[in-house]
């Protein structure tokens, strides 16, 4: 079956931000995601200051998006959100049957 | 350590058709997965007609399959699922150690 | 964006055993994961002896780990675990921009 390569985003962060959080993926292009409730814990949470260890509740947002709209989430967050919150991301290649919903 | 490369299939989908759609990757050959219950909203649900926009509870459907198994649950998603419901899927290569689980 | 590229390991496992299978990790020097609760369900979950079905409860980790801390996870994963419970793991490359919290 031929399929499209885009790309999957996968972002857990602390709950308390999740709803800021998926405003501003909105606001970066991607049109749509799924988010799923956790539970996460981190020896290094923080980028430099405030605390180094973390643990509670998390959010777990997942997204198919264009490489474009990937860098653009990635360098979004590298900017605003992983110097002040609990904040992962990670990209990586999937392939999908139907492209077109996730332009 | 050496390890087998398979397919994992992810897909996500409105929570009122979970049970419905976890028979038919039986019936596909699917061999074992693993259900997440999350909350979605897509801009673009559904294929060509009916509602553009969609959010809701959802189920996030994981399994190890070989690449045959994905081909064939992929071909079946896009024929008689992704045109009538929300239902997102995309697939990648995934290294396991004991391939014998996932055949 | 420039990324670095580590692994993704994801482990679903019977919730039984959630405890034990999160301090194994923090032992194999996994700095941080994430867990969420689903349901579960395989034709065969044991290897070689034991139950060759099983469905309940599931916990789903996932950590983004460097390669070595990811090898040694799925070999004690593959030595320890595998034989006796319902556990199941998987890896992939995944790009992140902040590389040092996962090292």
């Amino acid at each position: 079956m031929a399929l499209e390569t885009l790309r999957l985003i996968t972002i857990v962060a602390e709950a308390d931000i999740a709803a800021r959080l998926t405003a501003e993926l909105a606001r970066l292009g991607v049109m749509g995601s799924n988010v799923t409730a956790g539970e996460g814990a981190w020896r290094r949470a923080l980028e430099g200051h405030g605390p180094h260890e973390w643990s509670g509740p998390t959010v777990r947002i997942e997204a198919v998006v264009s490489p474009r709209v990937a860098d653009a989430v990635l360098a979004r967050l590298s900017l605003a959100w992983f110097p002040h919150y609990a904040v992962f991301a990670w990209v990586c290649d999937v392939g999908v049957a139907r492209p077109g919903k996730y332009a």
